[in-house]
């Protein structure tokens, strides 16, 4: 993996890169549609392609490893075999996922005893099993287990939990850094910043992160809860240190100003479910503002979702129709708003390139969060 | 409308025929795939046109004037305004849905009373404002206010019942003749033989819709649960009545078995929410056989669905990748099926309507029926 650092924006931290995969190239400021099982929920593979151009999405090792499991995804040759993508894929450590399950599960130094969602059976996730499962399914860029602190947590759990992370992220790198990839190309493993919402904990992370110098680095932990002003001091603090030659990759997040906000404090990469599960709600981000299509006022508008976008979900249903399916729970109407609401995504994140390489990133976000965040 | 008979098989009744409405032509005999509220479940308008090649698409009456309701279709120009489907439509008559409420309606001469299924707001059709709400959905094809009678039904039900089913037909033709297409484009309206399993009175009901001489006719009132012989036997008598130079619809119908068989006996169209339904629950239909995707035997199989289908669906995502999906429940799973079986039945009717051109559809039907109806 190779990432050029094309423009800094004069008037922010934004940048504007380009990260080089064995499966080609991701323009950066980007947005990476959350594939948890192996299948953007809603969305045909050539949809992600032609009407989203996502250049990358990601896959959730949890699932995953759970169900097709590691036999079947070895089978059809990884992840990028299993469900055809052949362009990047990233996957998480399936740490979030794990400490999710609450009562199901008991965290220790080796690592996570947990039971699976779906049939009860027990599993055991440690820093050096996460690194083989992830070697297995195949993504180009994978993620180093930690553990994911919730808020509120108070300053001894996140410093205690912080250390622990680290010294999983050695062992992570030890057995990564001692294995070869399974495929036919190369993967790159990301480690990941914690520390909560205090700032000398988030500089001690970030500090420790940094020199692991691996290709690229990751900041968890944030957007489960705090306030957005805490996100984005966490954010200020760790992309301070981080290397400016590395993408930064903030895990989770999130709405269209959090991902401007990220993007101006130096942020290179975003994941999340929003736009995918919001649209399941009826709720949907346009060019033009915020959109509840379960609202009476859209039941008679035959004016297209969004005619800005080169998306033909945007494009050839009108909002009407898509109130009517998003009413009547009819899958199309899923389908639609997600195709759509990833669409939108993509879109955001590419304008946001072409006002850091214009040079006016700075003066178009508080605008362009205005416009966005409009509740129409 | 208009029907043009091209060939009839020389060993069998099957017809190739050409339907020409105002919204483009319908090669015969043809499958319709069921748009219930507005959308063929789980798939996109552009899957309909591009990979299934759907011809000719169903929309139910029922369903739509309770919701979106008739002020909605009306102000967007009809149904074909509504979902953006260019090309021909039918509707049904509403009568199977409102029958199909049991406790919930009240039938009598006038029409029928029933409560919403979904907010048990009371309704009143009668053959009279069911043609004026077919208006108003604008669909090309249009159906006649009908019961349609369980099974089994006793003879003195089903007589009495297709009395009221032809005293309500001469409403319906009066209602309709009176009245005129609300947009653009002509309006068919088909009247429906019922009868149940009784000879006498299918022969009967035949009869009397022949001599409306309406542009086409349907066969009613079976695939409800008899034996597939009494079908066939019905669709008999039937169709050695009504006229040849138009076409015949058989309604809900069926396997590809069937769709066969009701081709051999001079069927030229039909309908079913088979292929969509069962798609939902892992049953697909392809050119080698039937298959259940939720067998094991498929969970390490990286072929294609169906290479020989001309649908992305099919040849881009393996049977493998499909098992998972259905087995998650993820909603692509659904999408994938429904798309590929439907491509499958579009793709039936067109193999059948070459071997009628070629004149040996009765050879070749034994064949097909016994591959197409395999289990793999
Ligand atoms: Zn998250
Ligand atoms: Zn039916």
């Amino acid at each position: 993996m190779k990432f050029e650092l094309k423009t800094t924006d004069p008037g922010s931290k934004a940048r504007a890169g380009k990260i080089t995969t064995d499966h080609g190239e991701i323009l950066t400021p980007i947005f990476m549609p959350v594939g948890t099982a192996g299948t953007v929920k809603g969305v045909h593979q050539r949809e992600l392609k032609d009407d989203i151009h996502a250049q990358i999405i990601l896959g959730n090792t949890y699932h995953l490893y759970l169900r097709p499991g590691l036999d079947i995804i070895q089978k059809a040759g990884g992840l990028h075999g299993f469900n055809g993508w052949d362009k990047p894929l990233l996957t998480d450590s399936g740490g979030y996922q794990v400490f999710s399950l609450k009562e199901m599960r008991k965290i220790t130094e080796e690592g996570a005893k947990f039971s699976s969602h779906i049939d009860g059976s027990k599993h055991m996730f440690s820093p050096e099993y996460v690194m083989d499962i992830q070697r297995i399914i195949g993504a180009d860029i994978i993620m180093a287990f930690d553990e994911c602190t919730p808020y509120p947590c108070d300053y001894g759990y996140a410093e205690n939990s912080m250390h622990m992370t680290h010294r999983w992220l050695k062992r992570c790198i030890k057995r990564f850094d001692e294995t070869e990839p399974i495929y036919d190309h190369t993967q790159s493993l990301f480690p990941i910043v914690q520390g909560s919402v205090y700032p000398d904990l988030r500089k001690q992370s970030a500090e420790f992160i940094a020199e692991q110098n691996r290709e690229g680095n990751a900041i968890g932990g944030l957007s489960v809860g705090e306030p957005a002003e805490d996100m984005y001091a966490m954010l200020e603090v760790v992309n301070d240190i981080l290397p400016k030659e590395k993408p930064r990759y903030l895990m989770g997040v999130g709405t269209p100003e959090n991902i401007l906000e990220g993007i101006a404090l130096g942020t290179d990469m975003f994941d999340c479910v929003m736009p995918t599960r919001n649209a399941r709600n009826g709720m949907l981000f346009t060019t033009e503002g915020i959109i509840n299509i379960r609202n009476k006022k859209w039941e008679d508008d035959f004016s297209p979702i969004d005619p800005n976008l080169d998306c033909y979900s945007s494009k050839f249903y009108t909002k009407a129709y898509l109130k009517h399916l998003i009413k009547c729970k009819e899958m199309l109407g899923s389908q639609i708003a997600s195709v759509h609401n990833l669409a939108f995504y993509i879109w955001l994140v590419e304008q946001a390139r072409e006002h850091i390489l214009a040079g006016d990133f700075a003066t178009w976000k508080p605008k362009a969060i205005k416009q966005f965040m409009t509740r129409l």
